[in-house]
């Protein structure tokens, strides 16, 4: 057997190693089942990881799971991701979006295109140049579409010499999710 | 400083160092200036890269290069990659194409979408299971537009169970190349 690395998760998960160093502020924007932020709590032991989600259940059985792993390097915040600026303060290297709704939960209680996009221009300024933010989208429900578009909107409208910007997508596979990556330029690099 | 990761090209590295195995045979169907095929030469010392150009002067070039360097492990082929299945026999891991045109020389030689489509569809069969290529559109000129496009169709029309297929699009900026990847499945993941 090989391993399989046309997946969006691998994708977003080996750009985002290839910038994260120990002692970095990162943020999981969908906390969820907590894949991702067992993933960057990994990344940056003597950082710090702050992960939101509006929904008790995913919280509180997450909280359990660091408590019972002697996970301490991150910070659970019961709110939601249009609210970051209230909880981080200082710049940081990396911001994870998972669109759509918790898997196995309630399929009613999905991310909105509104409070998505005031969360993603939020983090955009909390970024600090060389920061990757990632983006994965769903379009396979209508609630999803919707959003992804919008965030495509967002996303191409940017300074290009401010950020850059990447879209992956599957091209073979009906309602498959697309990644977007993003990445905050250093100043020095404005006028080259 | 950072380093930039958002590049077509250290996108498509980064995936082919993750499934090159010394002893690896590849191919660099566009040798061009040599970048990829120098890179593909040092992840397989003990295997091979087969190198095509159509054009004498690249070829001429790269391999004086070669030899001055004495590197050994590249097999260079002054024909049309189109005819990559005369040479080429065993199945292969990796195939590169940077598609256009030679950077710096003559602008009317480019790839042609007759000739880049027959390439492309005898390739797919040299491939082994999870094994990569890699494609580099540009759709800066006329050409290019045309080409791209009718990569795209070839692309899309494959069947999910046999490839795997990405798009890497950089959404802010104008004509900027997009890299294709496909990943050839494994037969036993037919049925998962």
């Amino acid at each position: 057997m090989y391993k399989v690395v046309l997946k969006a998760t691998t994708m977003a998960h080996n750009l985002i190693k290839s910038v994260v160093t120990d002692g970095d502020l990162v943020v999981d924007a969908t906390l969820g089942n907590g894949n991702d932020t067992i993933f960057l709590s990994g990344l940056t032991p003597n950082g710090k990881v702050y992960a939101f989600d509006i929904q008790d259940e995913a919280v509180v059985k997450f909280k359990k799971m660091i408590a019972d792993e002697n996970i301490n390097n991150v910070e659970v915040i019961n709110d939601g991701h249009e609210n970051i600026d209230r909880y981080v303060h200082d710049k940081v290297k990396v911001i994870m979006f998972n669109l759509g709704y918790l898997p196995g939960a309630d399929k009613s209680i999905t991310t909105k295109k509104e409070t998505t996009l005031i969360a993603l221009e939020k983090s955009l300024e909390l970024l600090m140049p060389g920061g990757l933010m990632t983006v994965a989208a769903y379009i396979g429900h209508d609630e999803g579409a919707k959003e992804a578009e919008a965030v495509l909107d967002l996303i191409k409208s940017l300074d290009s010499k401010k950020y850059s910007v990447m879209q992956i997508s599957f091209l073979n596979r009906n309602n498959a999710p697309f990644l977007v990556v993003i990445e905050k330029n250093d100043n020095c690099r404005v006028n080259k």
